[in-house]
């Protein structure tokens, strides 16, 4: 296994983005958590329209990262399940906290109902989470 | 002003990640929230090592999504203060959520006390915020 890169800085902060932060990263976790996706090609179909090259690096960059798990698929063993580690169902609280900043600033299609429920309880969707199966 | 160009989606995650989704402009927001960090300079001095570039395209985007605002600085016309606005105080959470997931399972400098001060009170960063002058 080739040795990462040291860190820019020991900033937790800066740790996180160099493990996801960039524009596609969190939809993709978005899509294992929420959305219930598991294949390469139910990911190119989300509405954001992520390239291909863009997405195969992505993938590769959150595996690296210990943020998600493939395994061939048992009904087809040339496609791969992807899946969220331990420390990728983890990052659902900072998913809530995105939704809850862009609820209140951004247009977007976050049902009142839900973000109603989430700013009550701001585990909820964690908790949904961490009830599917893996 | 410039109309803003279609987003890529009506998702709350997708909004957040096309205002501050890179490896960079979280960084700046913590330097603005949490390190009393207010002009270019001090900012390019970061660990991180920001690229002059790179930091003036951030803040210019930053600005463009309302999450921070400029003025002259009082004593130095030349010199620009850059401050948050409410819309970018209000990304302490997203902020102290990327700070919790990081510490646990990554290698920083985060020091334990003020993580298990976290971790009883989510708030208290964004807090400690709030009570910043601006």
């Amino acid at each position: 296994m080739k040795k990462k890169p040291a860190r820019r800085s020991s900033c937790p902060i800066n740790a996180a983005l160099e493990s996801f932060g960039d524009r596609w990263s969190l939809l993709i976790i978005r899509d294992l958590m929420f959305r219930g996706r598991r294949t390469y090609k139910e990911f190119l179909e989300s509405d954001e329209g992520i390239a291909t090259n863009i997405l195969a690096s992505r993938l590769k960059s959150l595996k690296a990262n210990g943020i998600i798990t493939t395994r061939p698929d048992p009904e087809d063993g040339r496609r791969r399940i992807y899946a969220l580690t331990k420390k990728g169902l983890d990052l659902a609280p900072i998913l809530v906290s995105l939704v809850v900043w862009a609820s209140r600033y951004e247009r977007t299609s976050m049902p009142s109902a839900l973000l109603r429920r989430l700013q009550d309880d701001p585990n909820f969707l964690a908790n949904a989470a961490e009830r599917q199966p893996n």
